[in-house]
């Protein structure tokens, strides 16, 4: 039962109790974030960042963590998010366990996990801790919000909940609501964990730890974040050498897809908790920005206040598909923005944002040159 | 441990013992079929049915079995596949459960289950066999084979494997071979069911059956069998009555999308042997039209000699995506034939073939008007 909190974090003690938008309350919890660059005099130099659902708030290095992050190549001095003109803010998520209050998170009254004491965890409330850290760092309003993948829904929610935050807005593979495959694929990663008989209910340890369930889940989540066009090129029909073979094992690994899949998921499994995984997963599927105003999508994005907006997807995205940062920047133009709908060739599907710098480069540092 | 056998089937007993593709030997092996209308004097009017994983060859009602088949509204009187003018032929593939010799039946040595005894099985196997059964029948040429997914690739191992056996052939949402994609997810499937510790290598019963396992692998099938597109339309985001919930249980269904999967899995899991399941899911991720010609999968079709072809696939198939079918079309007529691709917007997936009649309909029965 771990958190991984990287060393270069800073935390801000939210209110207690904090209660929170499904019902229950938090005691003595905290968000983690990190930043990089100045805020200047006039205090409006500054971008906040929204991560997807398993990121850290260590997006790049900086001087208290050297480390690069997994942003690196879009954050930075001289880089498209120029830490040289930008003071950027990157917050963990709430429920996360990567140094923001979690269920693996120690439980003031015991010190024990809180694991399924943990209240039904909502974006909103992602959302809501996120523009607690903004205005405790002196920020009045934010130049911009960039979100990616989940980071997306919270933005919007951010956006929404908190008018006036915002100049600007980016959103990366986002969606304004979840959408029945992706719930089906969700619903599915939640199964194999729960199913785990080490899952037990939320109470394991790191000897009996639902291992499979999250191996299982990690793959699956694998295969929706890429995309079946960059894999034919990447993988094709290549079997793995025999010695990388396990002969003794019938039905075992074969093809290098297989083994590229046991790779990624090895190296998640246990560097991830599984209650957060499902508390954060569930909060997804749950998300429509168009809640408030009876599950109207577009009036919900129409409601929201910003100024100029930028939405961009990716043709290959079978998680978070086009159409949906289409009904983005179309439903915030409703509202009155200067939104703009960009879709990308990018052949890396739904993870294209972290690896297709190429495209995602220019196309956020134009439009953080034109706010 | 059970097989599924449909009461209208006929059985050909195959040569014992019999080599399979990749070694190892089948004792006392037969193949389920069912037929339809009558093979005409001249010996010309025959077309053979080859199937996806999971159906038998009970495709429509007959005499001897008047229950309605899985592609009932395609075959019979008057139908697309006109019985009155066809003699039709559908078999179930080697290595199934319903009916053909596969791992769930019994081992003329002991009476025992074959379970993993099994020899790897190839399509080709699948092929080889079903061309058994067409010579068994009197059936010198076939008029056309038509074969679906998994079947669209044992359809192109047996044009391959016996030349002139047919003069046509419509490939229905198949593959020349198994892309990374497609890979990766039966992977994740058999993975599902392996990591079910009642799965036991194999050695299950009733009692102690891989339940879970199974239910993650069709849940799995389903979400990639249908397309997002159709979901949205169906689903959206409607929740389960609250009658229909189990607050007891966190992380249970909630939504409707959920609640449709878990109904699929339940119908399947009990109806469908697991070992044969893992069988049949591999011989998939082995198959390459153009294994004989160093994996060059366009020189494999093109070394197909039919006279005339139909490729049909489904834009919104994310399993057999459309570029496999123009692939067929193309190295079918690179090779002589007059090969045509049909792409059809279903919103359906890849499991269009099964539901929209209204297209697939007009288009088959177009294709056999012609030949």
């Amino acid at each position: 039962m771990t958190e991984f909190i990287p060393p270069g974090s800073r935390f801000l003690d939210l209110p207690s109790p904090l209660p929170v938008k499904r019902g229950g309350l938090l005691h003595g919890a905290r968000i983690a974030y990190e930043t990089w660059g100045e805020l200047d005099a006039a205090g409006d130099n500054a971008i906040l960042i929204l991560t997807g659902l398993s990121p850290d708030a260590h997006a790049a290095a900086h001087d208290d963590d050297p480390a690069p992050g997994w942003w690196q190549a879009m954050l930075g001095p001289g880089k498209p998010i120029d830490t040289d003109r930008w003071y950027v803010v990157c917050v963990n998520s709430l429920g996360s366990c990567k140094g923001s209050t979690g269920p693996a998170s120690p439980h003031p009254d015991d010190g024990q996990p809180w694991r399924l004491r943990f209240p039904d965890l909502s974006l909103e409330d992602v959302a809501d801790t996120a523009a607690l850290v903004v205005r405790a760092l002196g920020i009045e309003r934010l130049a911009c919000v960039i979100g990616n993948s989940m980071g997306g829904m919270s933005a919007l929610s951010l956006l929404l909940r908190h008018p006036g935050l915002a100049r600007s807005h980016v959103n990366i593979s986002g969606a304004a609501r979840a959408l029945p495959f992706s719930i089906a694929i969700r619903s599915l990663q939640r199964e194999a964990i729960r199913l785990d008989p080490n899952w037990n209910d939320g109470d394991y340890d790191d000897a009996t730890y639902p291992e499979s369930g999250m191996r299982m889940a990690r793959k699956l989540g694998v295969i929706t974040y890429r995309s079946a066009l960059e894999w034919d090129g990447r993988f094709g029909r290549v079997r793995l050498d025999s010695d990388r073979r396990d002969d003794e094992d019938p039905f075992g690994l074969e093809f290098e897809v297989e083994s590229y899949l046991e790779a990624h998921a090895r190296r998640f499994v246990r560097r991830f908790d599984p209650n957060s995984y499902l508390y954060l997963s569930r909060s997804m599927d749950w998300f429509d920005i168009g809640e408030p105003v009876g599950g109207d999508t577009d009036a919900g994005l129409a409601r929201i206040e910003v100024e100029k907006a930028l939405a961009i997807g990716v043709e290959t995205d079978i998680l978070f598909p086009l159409q949906q940062q289409r009904q983005i920047a179309e439903g915030l133009r409703a509202g009155g923005a200067d939104a703009r709908f960009l879709p990308l060739p990018s052949p890396q599907g739904h993870d294209a944002f972290l690896v297709d710098i190429e495209r995602f480069g220019p196309a956020v540092a134009g439009f953080l040159a034109g706010i």
